[in-house]
Protein backbone atom coordinates (compact mmCIF):
# COMPACT_ATOMS: atom_id res chain seq x y z
CA UNK A 1 0.00 0.00 0.00
CA UNK A 2 0.78 3.77 -0.37
CA UNK A 3 3.65 5.74 1.58
CA UNK A 4 2.91 8.11 4.18
CA UNK A 5 1.67 11.20 3.01
CA UNK A 6 2.09 14.74 4.30
CA UNK A 7 -0.93 14.22 5.55
CA UNK A 8 -1.06 10.96 6.88
CA UNK A 9 0.25 10.22 10.36
CA UNK A 10 3.22 8.67 11.35
CA UNK A 11 3.29 4.85 13.13
CA UNK A 12 3.24 5.82 16.47
CA UNK A 13 0.71 8.35 16.03
CA UNK A 14 -1.77 5.99 14.72
CA UNK A 15 -1.07 3.51 17.23
CA UNK A 16 -1.75 6.36 19.89
CA UNK A 17 -4.85 6.96 18.08
CA UNK A 18 -6.04 3.36 17.90
CA UNK A 19 -5.01 3.31 22.10
CA UNK A 20 -7.48 6.23 22.63
CA UNK A 21 -10.01 4.65 20.93
CA UNK A 22 -10.03 1.89 23.02
CA UNK A 23 -9.62 4.34 26.27
CA UNK A 24 -12.62 5.63 24.95
CA UNK A 25 -14.79 2.38 23.80
CA UNK A 26 -13.06 -1.10 24.94
CA UNK A 27 -15.76 -2.97 27.10
CA UNK A 28 -13.42 -2.75 30.07
CA UNK A 29 -15.74 0.56 30.89
CA UNK A 30 -18.86 -1.21 30.65
CA UNK A 31 -21.15 -1.51 33.37
CA UNK A 32 -21.78 -5.02 33.41
CA UNK A 33 -18.03 -5.33 33.59
CA UNK A 34 -17.59 -3.14 36.80
CA UNK A 35 -20.54 -4.74 38.61
CA UNK A 36 -18.41 -8.51 37.81
CA UNK A 37 -15.45 -6.96 39.04
CA UNK A 38 -16.91 -5.53 42.06
CA UNK A 39 -18.71 -8.69 43.07
CA UNK A 40 -22.19 -7.92 42.26
CA UNK A 41 -23.72 -10.40 39.66
CA UNK A 42 -25.49 -13.27 40.57
CA UNK A 43 -24.21 -16.92 39.65
CA UNK A 44 -27.41 -17.37 37.23
CA UNK A 45 -26.28 -13.53 35.75
CA UNK A 46 -21.93 -14.77 35.49
CA UNK A 47 -24.06 -18.43 33.84
CA UNK A 48 -25.69 -15.65 31.38
CA UNK A 49 -22.33 -14.42 30.37
CA UNK A 50 -20.08 -17.35 29.95
CA UNK A 51 -23.55 -19.10 28.05
CA UNK A 52 -23.43 -15.97 25.65
CA UNK A 53 -20.01 -15.28 25.20
CA UNK A 54 -19.14 -18.79 24.58
CA UNK A 55 -21.15 -18.07 21.07
CA UNK A 56 -18.47 -15.21 20.47
CA UNK A 57 -15.81 -17.94 21.32
CA UNK A 58 -17.13 -20.27 19.47
CA UNK A 59 -17.21 -17.98 16.30
CA UNK A 60 -13.24 -16.29 17.04
CA UNK A 61 -12.11 -19.41 14.98
CA UNK A 62 -14.03 -19.42 12.45
CA UNK A 63 -13.86 -15.55 12.29
CA UNK A 64 -10.03 -15.78 11.90
CA UNK A 65 -10.69 -18.67 8.97
CA UNK A 66 -12.27 -15.97 7.17
CA UNK A 67 -9.61 -13.83 7.60
CA UNK A 68 -6.88 -16.71 6.60
CA UNK A 69 -8.69 -17.26 3.57
CA UNK A 70 -8.53 -13.67 2.20
CA UNK A 71 -4.65 -14.16 2.36
CA UNK A 72 -2.73 -13.69 -0.16
CA UNK A 73 0.85 -13.86 1.88
CA UNK A 74 1.84 -16.94 2.69
CA UNK A 75 4.08 -15.48 5.67
CA UNK A 76 0.39 -13.71 7.02
CA UNK A 77 -1.71 -16.86 6.96
CA UNK A 78 1.74 -18.42 8.62
CA UNK A 79 1.58 -16.15 11.29
CA UNK A 80 -2.48 -15.93 11.21
CA UNK A 81 -3.40 -19.42 12.20
CA UNK A 82 -1.44 -19.68 15.49
CA UNK A 83 -5.10 -18.00 16.76
CA UNK A 84 -6.65 -20.90 14.94
CA UNK A 85 -4.68 -23.33 16.85
CA UNK A 86 -4.42 -21.68 20.22
CA UNK A 87 -8.80 -21.46 20.18
CA UNK A 88 -9.19 -25.05 18.24
CA UNK A 89 -6.34 -26.85 19.98
CA UNK A 90 -4.77 -30.05 18.67
CA UNK A 91 -7.48 -32.39 20.61
CA UNK A 92 -4.87 -33.30 22.76
CA UNK A 93 -6.71 -33.69 25.69
CA UNK A 94 -3.72 -32.53 28.32
CA UNK A 95 -3.25 -29.36 26.16
CA UNK A 96 -7.19 -28.01 25.22
CA UNK A 97 -7.78 -25.45 23.22
CA UNK A 98 -9.17 -21.98 24.41
CA UNK A 99 -12.63 -23.22 23.30
CA UNK A 100 -12.38 -25.99 25.03
CA UNK A 101 -11.29 -24.61 28.50
CA UNK A 102 -14.16 -22.11 27.68
CA UNK A 103 -16.63 -24.91 28.01
CA UNK A 104 -14.58 -25.36 31.57
CA UNK A 105 -15.76 -21.65 32.48
CA UNK A 106 -19.29 -22.76 31.69
CA UNK A 107 -19.55 -26.10 33.72
CA UNK A 108 -17.43 -24.05 36.65
CA UNK A 109 -20.61 -21.52 36.73
CA UNK A 110 -22.91 -24.87 37.14
CA UNK A 111 -24.43 -25.16 33.47
CA UNK A 112 -24.15 -27.93 31.25
CA UNK A 113 -21.63 -27.58 28.92
CA UNK A 114 -24.16 -29.11 26.20
CA UNK A 115 -26.11 -25.99 26.85
CA UNK A 116 -22.90 -23.97 25.52
CA UNK A 117 -22.69 -25.78 22.85
CA UNK A 118 -25.94 -26.34 21.31
CA UNK A 119 -26.45 -22.54 22.05
CA UNK A 120 -29.73 -22.69 23.40
CA UNK A 121 -30.87 -19.72 25.03
CA UNK A 122 -28.31 -17.89 23.43
CA UNK A 123 -29.46 -14.06 23.31
CA UNK A 124 -30.49 -13.23 19.68
CA UNK A 125 -28.41 -9.99 20.62
CA UNK A 126 -25.37 -12.03 20.52
CA UNK A 127 -25.83 -13.55 17.60
CA UNK A 128 -26.51 -10.49 15.45
CA UNK A 129 -23.55 -8.70 17.13
CA UNK A 130 -21.08 -11.87 16.58
CA UNK A 131 -22.12 -12.33 13.17
CA UNK A 132 -21.68 -8.93 12.74
CA UNK A 133 -17.70 -9.08 13.53
CA UNK A 134 -17.72 -12.42 10.92
CA UNK A 135 -19.32 -10.40 8.31
CA UNK A 136 -16.88 -7.58 8.56
CA UNK A 137 -13.65 -9.58 8.08
CA UNK A 138 -15.49 -11.48 5.20
CA UNK A 139 -16.48 -8.47 3.63
CA UNK A 140 -14.84 -5.42 4.32
CA UNK A 141 -10.85 -4.96 3.49
CA UNK A 142 -8.36 -7.28 4.86
CA UNK A 143 -6.85 -4.07 6.56
CA UNK A 144 -10.23 -3.47 8.11
CA UNK A 145 -10.47 -7.27 9.42
CA UNK A 146 -7.04 -7.39 10.57
CA UNK A 147 -7.70 -3.77 12.23
CA UNK A 148 -10.95 -4.93 13.94
CA UNK A 149 -8.73 -7.43 15.95
CA UNK A 150 -6.74 -4.64 17.44
CA UNK A 151 -9.11 -4.90 20.74
CA UNK A 152 -6.64 -7.62 21.92
CA UNK A 153 -4.19 -4.49 22.57
CA UNK A 154 -6.36 -4.07 25.51
CA UNK A 155 -7.62 -6.89 26.78
CA UNK A 156 -4.15 -7.86 28.81
CA UNK A 157 -5.41 -5.23 31.62
CA UNK A 158 -8.83 -6.05 31.65
CA UNK A 159 -8.00 -10.00 31.81
CA UNK A 160 -5.42 -9.71 34.64
CA UNK A 161 -7.54 -7.79 36.50
CA UNK A 162 -10.60 -9.99 35.78
CA UNK A 163 -9.21 -13.24 37.07
CA UNK A 164 -8.05 -11.35 39.82
CA UNK A 165 -11.75 -10.33 41.16
CA UNK A 166 -13.21 -13.48 39.68
CA UNK A 167 -10.86 -15.58 42.44
CA UNK A 168 -11.80 -12.72 45.01
CA UNK A 169 -15.28 -12.58 44.60
CA UNK A 170 -16.50 -15.74 43.11
CA UNK A 171 -13.91 -18.47 44.25
CA UNK A 172 -16.26 -21.24 42.84
CA UNK A 173 -15.20 -20.26 39.60
CA UNK A 174 -11.90 -20.77 40.33
CA UNK A 175 -11.39 -24.18 38.90
CA UNK A 176 -12.87 -22.62 35.50
CA UNK A 177 -10.09 -19.62 34.81
CA UNK A 178 -7.80 -21.27 32.59
CA UNK A 179 -9.06 -19.56 29.07
CA UNK A 180 -8.11 -16.38 31.08
CA UNK A 181 -4.18 -17.33 31.96
CA UNK A 182 -3.83 -19.00 28.50
CA UNK A 183 -5.06 -15.46 26.86
CA UNK A 184 -2.45 -13.58 28.90
CA UNK A 185 0.06 -14.80 26.77
CA UNK A 186 -1.53 -15.24 23.75
CA UNK A 187 -3.49 -11.75 23.50
CA UNK A 188 -0.54 -9.35 23.73
CA UNK A 189 1.59 -11.30 21.06
CA UNK A 190 -1.63 -11.55 18.60
CA UNK A 191 -2.04 -8.26 19.24
CA UNK A 192 1.63 -7.01 18.80
CA UNK A 193 1.39 -9.03 15.29
CA UNK A 194 -1.82 -6.98 14.01
CA UNK A 195 -1.01 -3.70 15.50
CA UNK A 196 2.87 -3.96 13.55
CA UNK A 197 0.81 -5.63 10.15
CA UNK A 198 -2.02 -2.26 10.37
CA UNK A 199 0.71 0.71 10.68
CA UNK A 200 3.10 -0.76 8.28
CA UNK A 201 -0.09 -0.97 6.09
CA UNK A 202 -2.11 1.70 7.21
CA UNK A 203 -0.36 4.20 4.89
CA UNK A 204 -2.02 6.76 3.58
CA UNK A 205 -4.91 9.04 5.61
CA UNK A 206 -7.99 7.25 4.44
CA UNK A 207 -6.62 3.64 5.24
CA UNK A 208 -5.63 5.10 8.67
CA UNK A 209 -9.87 6.25 8.89
CA UNK A 210 -10.36 2.85 7.97
CA UNK A 211 -8.23 0.96 10.17
CA UNK A 212 -9.41 3.00 12.96
CA UNK A 213 -13.12 2.76 12.22
CA UNK A 214 -12.52 -1.03 12.17
CA UNK A 215 -11.36 -1.02 15.72
CA UNK A 216 -14.46 1.18 16.21
CA UNK A 217 -16.89 -1.07 15.04
CA UNK A 218 -15.72 -4.04 16.84
CA UNK A 219 -15.69 -1.96 20.32
CA UNK A 220 -19.21 -1.34 19.26
CA UNK A 221 -19.66 -5.51 18.58
CA UNK A 222 -18.57 -6.36 22.17
CA UNK A 223 -20.13 -2.92 23.85
CA UNK A 224 -23.33 -4.18 22.25
CA UNK A 225 -22.91 -8.08 23.70
CA UNK A 226 -22.81 -6.34 27.28
CA UNK A 227 -25.34 -4.22 26.80
CA UNK A 228 -27.60 -6.81 25.78
CA UNK A 229 -26.85 -9.18 28.80
CA UNK A 230 -27.63 -6.00 31.70
CA UNK A 231 -30.61 -5.60 29.79
CA UNK A 232 -32.02 -8.98 29.80
CA UNK A 233 -30.52 -9.96 33.00
CA UNK A 234 -29.36 -6.97 35.19
CA UNK A 235 -32.05 -3.91 34.59
CA UNK A 236 -34.63 -4.03 33.98
CA UNK A 237 -34.15 -7.81 33.64
CA UNK A 238 -35.96 -8.66 30.54
CA UNK A 239 -34.59 -11.77 28.59
CA UNK A 240 -36.65 -12.00 25.36
CA UNK A 241 -38.76 -14.94 24.80
CA UNK A 242 -36.73 -17.81 24.18
CA UNK A 243 -33.61 -16.90 26.25
CA UNK A 244 -32.22 -18.54 29.07
CA UNK A 245 -33.58 -17.91 32.01
CA UNK A 246 -31.12 -18.24 35.36
CA UNK A 247 -32.84 -20.18 38.12
CA UNK A 248 -31.91 -17.22 40.20
CA UNK A 249 -32.90 -14.51 38.17
CA UNK A 250 -34.29 -11.85 39.87
CA UNK A 251 -32.07 -11.94 43.09
CA UNK A 252 -28.66 -9.82 43.33
CA UNK B 1 -41.18 -29.09 -2.80
CA UNK B 2 -42.73 -32.65 -1.84
CA UNK B 3 -46.43 -32.94 -1.14
CA UNK B 4 -47.47 -33.02 2.60
CA UNK B 5 -46.60 -36.54 4.13
CA UNK B 6 -48.86 -38.27 6.87
CA UNK B 7 -46.56 -36.50 9.64
CA UNK B 8 -47.11 -33.11 8.34
CA UNK B 9 -49.22 -30.55 8.83
CA UNK B 10 -52.04 -29.07 6.71
CA UNK B 11 -52.20 -25.79 5.59
CA UNK B 12 -54.32 -24.16 7.87
CA UNK B 13 -52.38 -26.00 11.24
CA UNK B 14 -49.25 -24.08 9.74
CA UNK B 15 -50.88 -21.09 9.12
CA UNK B 16 -51.97 -21.37 12.98
CA UNK B 17 -48.71 -22.37 14.04
CA UNK B 18 -47.27 -19.29 12.54
CA UNK B 19 -50.27 -17.05 13.86
CA UNK B 20 -49.10 -18.62 17.51
CA UNK B 21 -45.23 -17.89 16.88
CA UNK B 22 -46.85 -14.05 16.49
CA UNK B 23 -48.82 -14.21 18.89
CA UNK B 24 -46.06 -15.32 21.81
CA UNK B 25 -43.09 -13.53 19.89
CA UNK B 26 -43.94 -10.03 17.79
CA UNK B 27 -42.97 -6.90 19.23
CA UNK B 28 -46.62 -5.88 19.91
CA UNK B 29 -46.17 -7.22 23.78
CA UNK B 30 -42.59 -5.41 24.07
CA UNK B 31 -42.46 -2.71 26.80
CA UNK B 32 -40.97 -0.06 24.61
CA UNK B 33 -44.32 -0.42 22.39
CA UNK B 34 -46.59 -0.43 25.10
CA UNK B 35 -44.68 2.71 26.50
CA UNK B 36 -45.51 4.46 23.38
CA UNK B 37 -48.88 3.41 23.44
CA UNK B 38 -49.86 4.66 26.88
CA UNK B 39 -48.23 8.14 26.13
CA UNK B 40 -45.02 7.73 28.05
CA UNK B 41 -42.35 8.25 25.78
CA UNK B 42 -40.65 11.72 25.55
CA UNK B 43 -39.73 13.39 22.22
CA UNK B 44 -36.56 12.47 22.52
CA UNK B 45 -37.26 8.95 23.09
CA UNK B 46 -39.75 9.20 20.12
CA UNK B 47 -36.44 10.70 17.97
CA UNK B 48 -34.05 7.58 18.77
CA UNK B 49 -37.03 5.05 17.61
CA UNK B 50 -37.61 6.84 14.51
CA UNK B 51 -33.75 7.57 14.05
CA UNK B 52 -33.29 3.92 14.62
CA UNK B 53 -36.15 2.40 12.96
CA UNK B 54 -34.96 4.73 9.76
CA UNK B 55 -32.37 2.29 9.42
CA UNK B 56 -34.91 -0.93 9.21
CA UNK B 57 -36.90 0.69 6.54
CA UNK B 58 -33.91 1.86 4.64
CA UNK B 59 -32.44 -1.99 4.33
CA UNK B 60 -36.31 -3.27 3.41
CA UNK B 61 -36.07 -2.57 -0.32
CA UNK B 62 -32.22 -4.08 0.03
CA UNK B 63 -33.50 -6.92 1.47
CA UNK B 64 -36.54 -7.29 -0.56
CA UNK B 65 -34.06 -7.11 -3.57
CA UNK B 66 -32.11 -9.71 -2.50
CA UNK B 67 -34.83 -12.32 -2.15
CA UNK B 68 -35.66 -11.07 -6.00
CA UNK B 69 -32.38 -11.96 -6.68
CA UNK B 70 -33.07 -15.24 -5.61
CA UNK B 71 -36.02 -16.19 -7.25
CA UNK B 72 -36.34 -18.44 -10.17
CA UNK B 73 -39.98 -18.00 -10.94
CA UNK B 74 -40.96 -14.73 -12.57
CA UNK B 75 -44.16 -14.81 -11.38
CA UNK B 76 -42.74 -15.01 -7.42
CA UNK B 77 -40.56 -11.96 -8.73
CA UNK B 78 -43.28 -10.09 -10.63
CA UNK B 79 -45.37 -10.48 -7.70
CA UNK B 80 -42.23 -9.55 -5.21
CA UNK B 81 -41.37 -6.59 -6.38
CA UNK B 82 -44.35 -4.60 -5.71
CA UNK B 83 -42.24 -4.32 -2.18
CA UNK B 84 -39.33 -2.76 -3.71
CA UNK B 85 -41.70 -0.03 -5.14
CA UNK B 86 -44.07 0.68 -2.18
CA UNK B 87 -40.92 1.30 -0.55
CA UNK B 88 -39.04 3.32 -2.89
CA UNK B 89 -41.81 5.02 -4.71
CA UNK B 90 -40.91 6.02 -8.49
CA UNK B 91 -40.05 9.21 -7.66
CA UNK B 92 -43.24 11.29 -7.70
CA UNK B 93 -43.02 13.30 -4.79
CA UNK B 94 -46.99 13.79 -4.69
CA UNK B 95 -46.93 9.91 -4.46
CA UNK B 96 -43.97 9.43 -2.22
CA UNK B 97 -42.86 5.92 -0.89
CA UNK B 98 -42.19 4.21 2.34
CA UNK B 99 -39.38 5.38 2.99
CA UNK B 100 -39.78 9.25 2.04
CA UNK B 101 -43.09 8.71 4.20
CA UNK B 102 -40.88 7.50 6.85
CA UNK B 103 -38.38 10.63 6.52
CA UNK B 104 -42.00 12.50 6.99
CA UNK B 105 -42.19 10.99 10.62
CA UNK B 106 -38.45 11.48 11.30
CA UNK B 107 -38.66 15.22 10.59
CA UNK B 108 -42.37 15.68 12.91
CA UNK B 109 -40.15 14.22 15.52
CA UNK B 110 -38.04 17.66 14.58
CA UNK B 111 -34.92 15.63 13.77
CA UNK B 112 -33.36 16.25 10.55
CA UNK B 113 -33.91 13.77 7.27
CA UNK B 114 -30.06 14.32 6.80
CA UNK B 115 -29.53 12.48 10.43
CA UNK B 116 -31.56 9.89 9.47
CA UNK B 117 -30.12 9.83 6.06
CA UNK B 118 -26.21 9.31 7.17
CA UNK B 119 -27.11 6.95 9.76
CA UNK B 120 -24.92 9.41 12.45
CA UNK B 121 -25.97 8.27 15.93
CA UNK B 122 -27.70 5.04 14.91
CA UNK B 123 -27.71 1.91 17.87
CA UNK B 124 -24.94 -0.43 16.40
CA UNK B 125 -27.54 -3.02 18.11
CA UNK B 126 -29.89 -1.57 15.34
CA UNK B 127 -27.54 -2.57 12.94
CA UNK B 128 -26.45 -5.85 13.61
CA UNK B 129 -30.22 -6.43 14.03
CA UNK B 130 -31.13 -5.41 10.81
CA UNK B 131 -28.54 -6.28 8.93
CA UNK B 132 -28.81 -9.95 10.20
CA UNK B 133 -32.29 -9.47 8.75
CA UNK B 134 -30.51 -9.14 5.30
CA UNK B 135 -27.96 -11.76 5.61
CA UNK B 136 -31.27 -14.16 6.80
CA UNK B 137 -32.97 -13.53 3.34
CA UNK B 138 -29.20 -13.83 1.61
CA UNK B 139 -28.07 -16.98 3.04
CA UNK B 140 -30.93 -19.22 3.80
CA UNK B 141 -33.21 -21.26 1.86
CA UNK B 142 -35.37 -19.07 -0.02
CA UNK B 143 -38.80 -20.91 1.73
CA UNK B 144 -36.77 -19.39 5.00
CA UNK B 145 -36.34 -15.84 3.73
CA UNK B 146 -40.24 -15.69 2.46
CA UNK B 147 -41.17 -16.59 5.75
CA UNK B 148 -39.16 -14.07 7.49
CA UNK B 149 -41.29 -11.52 5.83
CA UNK B 150 -44.94 -12.85 7.58
CA UNK B 151 -44.54 -11.02 10.62
CA UNK B 152 -46.56 -8.37 8.30
CA UNK B 153 -49.22 -11.29 9.54
CA UNK B 154 -49.04 -9.37 12.65
CA UNK B 155 -48.59 -5.53 11.64
CA UNK B 156 -52.04 -4.52 10.82
CA UNK B 157 -53.28 -4.27 14.23
CA UNK B 158 -50.46 -2.86 15.71
CA UNK B 159 -50.37 -0.47 13.45
CA UNK B 160 -53.85 0.81 13.90
CA UNK B 161 -53.31 0.67 17.39
CA UNK B 162 -50.32 2.83 17.15
CA UNK B 163 -51.66 5.61 14.62
CA UNK B 164 -54.54 6.23 16.81
CA UNK B 165 -52.35 6.43 19.97
CA UNK B 166 -49.80 8.46 18.35
CA UNK B 167 -52.17 10.66 17.06
CA UNK B 168 -53.96 10.53 20.86
CA UNK B 169 -51.04 11.26 23.03
CA UNK B 170 -48.33 13.21 20.99
CA UNK B 171 -50.45 15.35 18.48
CA UNK B 172 -47.04 17.09 17.55
CA UNK B 173 -46.33 13.90 15.44
CA UNK B 174 -49.96 13.99 13.30
CA UNK B 175 -48.27 15.29 10.45
CA UNK B 176 -46.11 12.46 9.90
CA UNK B 177 -48.11 9.47 10.32
CA UNK B 178 -48.28 8.87 6.36
CA UNK B 179 -46.27 5.43 6.33
CA UNK B 180 -48.33 4.00 8.64
CA UNK B 181 -51.43 5.23 6.00
CA UNK B 182 -49.74 3.48 3.24
CA UNK B 183 -48.56 -0.07 4.92
CA UNK B 184 -52.31 -0.37 6.25
CA UNK B 185 -53.23 -1.47 3.27
CA UNK B 186 -49.74 -2.81 1.77
CA UNK B 187 -48.86 -5.29 4.59
CA UNK B 188 -52.51 -7.41 4.37
CA UNK B 189 -51.70 -7.69 0.85
CA UNK B 190 -48.25 -8.60 0.93
CA UNK B 191 -48.94 -10.92 4.28
CA UNK B 192 -51.50 -12.76 2.29
CA UNK B 193 -49.44 -13.45 -0.70
CA UNK B 194 -46.63 -14.62 1.42
CA UNK B 195 -48.43 -16.91 3.86
CA UNK B 196 -50.06 -18.46 0.48
CA UNK B 197 -46.69 -18.85 -1.08
CA UNK B 198 -44.94 -20.65 2.29
CA UNK B 199 -47.94 -22.97 3.12
CA UNK B 200 -48.13 -24.16 -0.70
CA UNK B 201 -44.29 -24.52 -0.36
CA UNK B 202 -43.59 -26.11 2.95
CA UNK B 203 -45.42 -29.35 2.80
CA UNK B 204 -43.07 -31.79 4.84
CA UNK B 205 -42.49 -31.72 8.48
CA UNK B 206 -38.79 -30.00 8.23
CA UNK B 207 -40.39 -27.62 5.40
CA UNK B 208 -42.54 -26.50 7.64
CA UNK B 209 -40.00 -26.10 10.84
CA UNK B 210 -37.73 -23.90 8.42
CA UNK B 211 -40.68 -21.84 8.22
CA UNK B 212 -41.62 -21.32 11.64
CA UNK B 213 -38.03 -20.82 12.33
CA UNK B 214 -37.65 -18.02 10.03
CA UNK B 215 -40.52 -16.51 11.48
CA UNK B 216 -39.03 -16.59 15.00
CA UNK B 217 -35.49 -15.66 13.56
CA UNK B 218 -37.46 -12.28 12.49
CA UNK B 219 -39.35 -12.03 15.24
CA UNK B 220 -36.10 -12.10 17.46
CA UNK B 221 -34.53 -9.46 14.76
CA UNK B 222 -37.54 -6.61 16.03
CA UNK B 223 -37.34 -7.36 19.15
CA UNK B 224 -34.20 -6.85 20.13
CA UNK B 225 -33.87 -3.61 17.89
CA UNK B 226 -36.71 -2.85 20.49
CA UNK B 227 -34.46 -4.00 23.73
CA UNK B 228 -31.56 -1.91 22.16
CA UNK B 229 -33.80 1.51 22.26
CA UNK B 230 -35.32 0.72 25.53
CA UNK B 231 -31.92 0.08 27.38
CA UNK B 232 -30.50 3.02 25.98
CA UNK B 233 -33.25 5.37 25.97
CA UNK B 234 -35.49 4.19 28.63
CA UNK B 235 -34.06 2.21 31.61
CA UNK B 236 -31.09 2.21 32.47
CA UNK B 237 -30.70 4.45 29.83
CA UNK B 238 -27.43 4.17 28.26
CA UNK B 239 -26.78 5.14 25.15
CA UNK B 240 -23.64 3.50 23.76
CA UNK B 241 -20.75 5.46 23.08
CA UNK B 242 -21.33 7.33 19.97
CA UNK B 243 -24.94 6.97 19.87
CA UNK B 244 -27.90 9.72 19.28
CA UNK B 245 -28.14 11.51 22.57
CA UNK B 246 -31.85 13.36 22.81
CA UNK B 247 -31.56 16.85 24.03
CA UNK B 248 -34.14 15.88 26.53
CA UNK B 249 -32.83 12.38 27.58
CA UNK B 250 -33.87 11.52 31.21
CA UNK B 251 -36.99 13.76 31.53
CA UNK B 252 -40.20 11.49 30.42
Amino acid sequence: MSAPTSSSVGKSDLASRLRQIGEERYHHRHPFHLRMHEGQLTRGQLQAWVLNRYYYQSRIPIKDAAILARCEDADLRRAWRKRIIDHDGDGDAAKPGGIVKWLRLVEATGLKREQALTGEGVLPATRFAVDAYVHLVSEKSLLEAIASSLTEMFSGSLITLRVDRLRQHYPWLSGGLAYFEGRLTQAPEDANFALDWVTKHAGTPAEQHLACNALRAKCDILWAQLDALYFAYVEPGWPPPGAFRPVDHGKS
